[in-house]
């Protein structure tokens, strides 16, 4: 398996993700093409004794960075390390690309050059998102906002198979997430999909709250964008908040090998992403796995790993395959 | 100053409620008026000793129980202790209510009794939401969903009169939470809302995302009602599985002592309602504060407590005032 990394992609990039990159070749036993400037990689490569025959180098001449708007950047750029890296898949020559870079930028040269399944406009990003339900899945998390029904709908098919191929749940329940758990609580986009997730051939158990998402009551819990990244955001922060608390208070208490363990369980319960890797961006045609823009090494080698499992899971075909199916038992139109 | 109390409201009423409304009149020198079917707190009062005189009893035959559809039980249930107690501040025989009863049940006899203040169509649900950002307000979280831009604004006035009056910050900053910091970022309503919060003459510093509700960035963050009340709920829940945690890995290792001070100090950061009691709904046309229904005596005295600073830091005056402003200055219409 041959997996594209975008060298110049994250806040520490070339060197973590360089490293990480190295690691995962040794760790999961695939082969690495890094891609940016060649110049630049070697210069990173050089510093290590000795050269992994898994290791190879693809250059790119420019790259995207943080802060720029990203349609725009890669009109200017296309040579980016990100779009050049991209482009190797779509041409057969990775299997996956992994980039810890700007969001906007992975997303826009995932849609540029391998396209969405099933017509969806919007790569979704989803996954399961906290230690505490770790066989939950939200889904959307992204950048997909004042969604239609329809557009729920896909969620749910697009979350369903992320569960049963990411996290081998045989028959995932699947649940609009909403302001009450009666039917008929929730706004018109939850009541308008609701009749709809009744149909979808799906294991839909109706609606579920806020409270109901740490206790991991349903496998699939679908959501407007809009709220999905309000709540993935803010969950981040709040963990991060709660973990400071906690140094405060028992810096005199525990051993600082003891406060450590706590804070990297908490963080760990509350920040899923951190621990396992970035995941793929959903229902993209290839894929492309998106690391924290702040990832170091040991991070980098997680959203490695990520990428390898989706390619040997063949997430990309059963979700293709979903989408067809519920289009056509619905009857619903084929792209939206 | 006399507080009518929904004496049957709660999980744990009348006994809790009872004991709580007790405690606070002694706490706060106010007058109680317990409400409820006489034979039952005459009950729970006979297993005291002595009889304190700021304590009084109005007789009301019926109350509502958790499941019931709201506005059908008030229809059928015209003595319902809620509704007796509503109706003494709307005759002014009483400045507040308490209750820790159903939230809808508690809403319908304000909204039936009292009305909204500035024509707005629901009463809302805001306060300060975190521990660790107590200067900051969230609203709505309550049951407004699908908000108009007009009623965004609304909740932007009403956040920041409650910053003023109840946590005495004189110029409160107030943002609309969003996916994206930058103007431009966000869903339909938060786009539309952005210029009319822009001329509002309200403190307004644009958006703010998820990340950065725990520190507090803003004084007021506005949000529809949905995403308020998803945020709300998933946060309570969130602080406890937070401390079921600590108390798993911190038994052996802290004196049960400190453990609960631990886990104490985590729940008041996560969970400023059970720290600080239950506060009023906003924008309605009287004072009616809503504890929470697990509510034991000491949440109900805190939320009487409440009740009490929304009496006399005039909040009910305040709301209106500033709603008829707003409407003023951006000639918009009085009702919505």
């Amino acid at each position: 398996m041959r997996i594209a990394v975008d060298a110049m992609g994250g806040d520490h990039a070339p060197r973590e993700v360089v490293e990480g990159a190295i690691r995962a070749a040794g760790e999961f036993g695939v082969e690495i093409i890094l891609v940016g400037p060649a110049s630049v990689i070697e210069s990173e490569l050089s510093k290590r004794v000795g050269r992994d025959s898994r290791i190879a180098l693809v250059n790119a001449g420019q790259y995207l960075v943080e802060g720029e708007h990203p349609a725009y950047a890669l009109r200017q750029k296309r040579d980016a390390s990100i779009l050049v890296a991209t482009r190797m898949v779509k041409e057969g020559k990775a299997d996956a690309v992994v980039s810890c870079g700007p969001t906007g930028g992975v997303v826009a040269s995932a849609l540029q050059v391998l396209g969405t399944l099933g017509g969806v406009s919007r790569p979704m990003f989803g996954g399961n998102f906290l230690g505490f339900a770790p066989r939950t899945v939200v889904i959307d998390m992204g950048g997909n906002v004042d969604c239609r029904p329809e557009m729920l709908l896909d969620f749910a098919v697009v979350g369903a198979v992320f569960a049963r191929r990411m996290l081998d749940i045989p028959n995932p329940t699947v649940a609009l997430l909403s302001t009450g758990a009666e039917k008929g609580k929730g706004n018109t986009q939850v009541l308008e999909s609701y009749p709809l997730f009744e149909r979808s051939g799906l294991n839909f158990i109706g609606n579920v709250e806020g409270c109901d998402i740490p206790s991991g009551k349903a496998n699939v819990i679908v959501c407007d964008g809009f709220v999905g990244n309000i709540l993935v955001k803010y969950t981040e922060t709040l963990g991060r908040a709660v973990c400071s608390y906690l140094e405060d208070q028992l810096r005199t208490k525990l051993s600082s090998r003891e406060l450590q363990a706590l804070v990297d369980g908490v963080l760990a319960a509350t920040n899923i992403v951190d621990v396992r890797g970035g995941d793929a961006l959903l229902a993209v045609n290839g894929v492309v796995c998106k690391g924290h823009g702040r990832s170091l090494r040991q991070d980098v080698t997680k959203t490695i790993g990520r990428a390898k499992l989706a390619v040997e899971r063949d997430l990309v075909g059963a979700i293709g395959k979903a989408l067809a199916e519920v289009r056509d038992k619905l009857a619903l139109p084929g792209a939206r």
